[in-house]
């Protein structure tokens, strides 16, 4: 059952340990089959090193339900869930404690757009949500961490593909994108904006954000129908 | 004798370079083997590309007797010994000099609970002891060090499994756990806050400790008797 | 056509990963051929690990027509061509958004020579752009980008062969050389220097430039007709 | 001539990059020969990756002359030379610009004693020398620099095997011990004690220097005649 999404599963999980974003276990992808309402996810505390495609298992996204798979399911499994029955735009989702993207949650600060680097894949600030309540903390955690999530974008009026990340307060980061490839791909992003952004405003502390000329600029280019970042395919 | 125990301490102990803790021979990783009163613990100053099992030292915590081995035992086997005579639930003991916990442990402070990273193994503030009185450096200084690391957690009245690690005043950290393994686990989870730690604070200097709802959450997720984070085995 | 360079730019394109230049796609490199008024650069978007000497891209600089190649070129080739017009003496260049040196880039902020690291290959202060007008970044940006480029050190009557560096405010930097694997090293060097002056100026908030005689010696060591560093050749 | 000691200086030199301590030519070392009057250094220029033992140059100390060897010596062979012909007690040298060393030495400032990482190899403050005079850059700068270094260890009247590193101010670090392979040891922890006082000082601004009992407890433990750690030679 869905040999080929267990498949980029699987890579997209190894992905995260190549690009230096996890330590141990921490951290877990999953991408969503719309056509079946089912998505593949990172089983649970396992080694990356040991990870397998029969490792993967199979969610129903409506009822958390295992549908396919001898292990348990990542612990996160229910804010995925979440955030793909809010979005029908998101096609994966990443979960990690990268170290700097982390330290802007700790820090409960959004990361506003500084530069290009962050322009050219976050269409604005990155947003740190609200510190969660203790009745949301005690009472199906997981799937109320998703709905701080929605609620911070919403709140905002974000489009999730345009700003595919949230630095969840006093935790971590969750990004997203039309895959689990391309989710991976907002997760390194973001690793390096956070990284840029913690020491540039070292360096100039009252540092205002990027012209949004130079945010559409960069954004566009590689993002809007027009954009000529690339190769066409 | 202890052959089992020897392959293991030395392999936590390599688990030591892995994760980037060490610099030369500095680290040194022990287990204990309850029922004979014996520790297996690194030799002193060897190379970590050249040890190998049979130079493991094993020792009897009671007198400190070197019982097997031809190489002499870390310098801090005395440190390790008062750690185990004090507490009966301890396994495993590591110490190195890894940058970030040693930077808390320089700088005298303790490090705060200001994420799930932290809160997911450390059930609260990793405490930095006290600065050692004159006498207890210059006479049994190693013991002393361990009788300083036993009194910080008495006095703040912490359970050793459940905050796994202290940073010694001026020098840096001790960390332990059920197993060798089960040590260097708290050692690199130790690194890993003591960095995001020192740059949350910078972002937000006058942060917070964690919601205490949300530091029992995660640490009972992995920790507790129902815990339910990773494979049940 | 142009074997020899398109051989020279790809091995110049894949020295920059192995510095840690670059994320992804990010960056890219070029040299011209001053005889034929062409230039190789690298295609735009294409993984590092997959890129063949088959990709190059073969431009015309004073028209910017793809002379040979099957793939796009680089989206920043308009700033490479701009700044070849306007340089006789450049070879190469080289953009990349290596971390500390956009950190500064994006804070808006010159790299003074705080140190002989500084003073062996950028002959004074690394300038920071002014910020692009709307007008500049909505119509032919890479262009313009490259016009601020060569306004910047025109006012400040910097010889681009003495200082090969630029900031791009909000941006990241462009460095360049003799040839494509000049303008690396003008780059690796740039990254370095970024990094130490973060740092050294915090260490010391009011640290005045290195003293000019310093300055002198070490350049000239390296660059000067005089230079004694290295092997004859 | 001095076959072996040219392959114990080709292996210290290529212990630099192994550490992690150079960026492309930056950084040599060498080791005298006493009872011949004669050092090994590397060439200048020469990439580590191609180097062999045919490279190294043999160079009378006392004259400064190349007396074999078909490459050019370390343009900071007088340097050497002037350290050799101060201090009998110097066996090898080796300068860097490793990043933290030599952000301390841009900055102008000492590192205090901070820890017992710090205490294992450096009896005390490691020293930054004053700036150096306009007469001494101009004339034997390379000579002069040596001198400089030689007067921070007379006027603080420090042992230089007690303390074997000196900054030399608005450039970077030279370190030293018994033989080349010591020095490299030395410039190692001086890195690694670097890195982490630049931010214990930032966690703890008035941070004090540590107890002398505890400096000479660790500092003895290792380097006195009563010494304790590793093995018994």
């Amino acid at each position: 059952m869905l040999e080929q999404l267990k498949k980029q599963v699987l890579e997209a999980n190894l992905a995260l340990p190549e690009h230096n974003l996890v330590t141990f276990t921490w951290g877990n992808v999953s991408e969503i089959d719309r056509a079946s309402g089912l998505m593949v996810i990172k089983p649970s505390g396992v080694k990356y090193s040991e990870m397998t495609e029969a490792d993967m298992v199979v969610v129903e996204v409506e009822t958390g339900r295992v549908v396919e798979g001898t292990k348990r399911p990542s612990s996160d499994t229910d804010t995925h869930r979440a955030l793909y029955l809010a979005w029908p735009e998101a096609g994966g989702i990443v979960h990690t404690h990268s170290r700097h993207a982390t330290i802007w949650a700790q820090a409960g600060r959004d990361i506003p757009a500084w530069g290009t680097t962050h322009a050219d894949d976050f269409y604005g600030t990155i947003p740190c949500s609200r510190a969660m309540r203790d009745d949301e903390i005690i009472e199906r955690y997981e799937w109320q961490t998703g709905q701080v999530i929605i609620e911070t974008l919403r709140e905002r009026q974000i489009d999730p593909l345009a700003i595919p990340a949230v630095l969840v307060n006093s935790h971590g980061p969750f990004a997203w994108g039309k895959s689990a490839q391309d989710a991976v791909h907002s997760a390194v992003v973001l690793e390096e904006v956070a990284y840029m952004a913690l020491f540039s405003q070292q360096l100039t502390p009252q540092l205002p954000a990027i012209n949004p000329a130079l945010l559409d600029k960069h954004y566009l280019r590689k993002h809007g129908k027009d954009a000529w970042y690339g190769q066409k395919e």
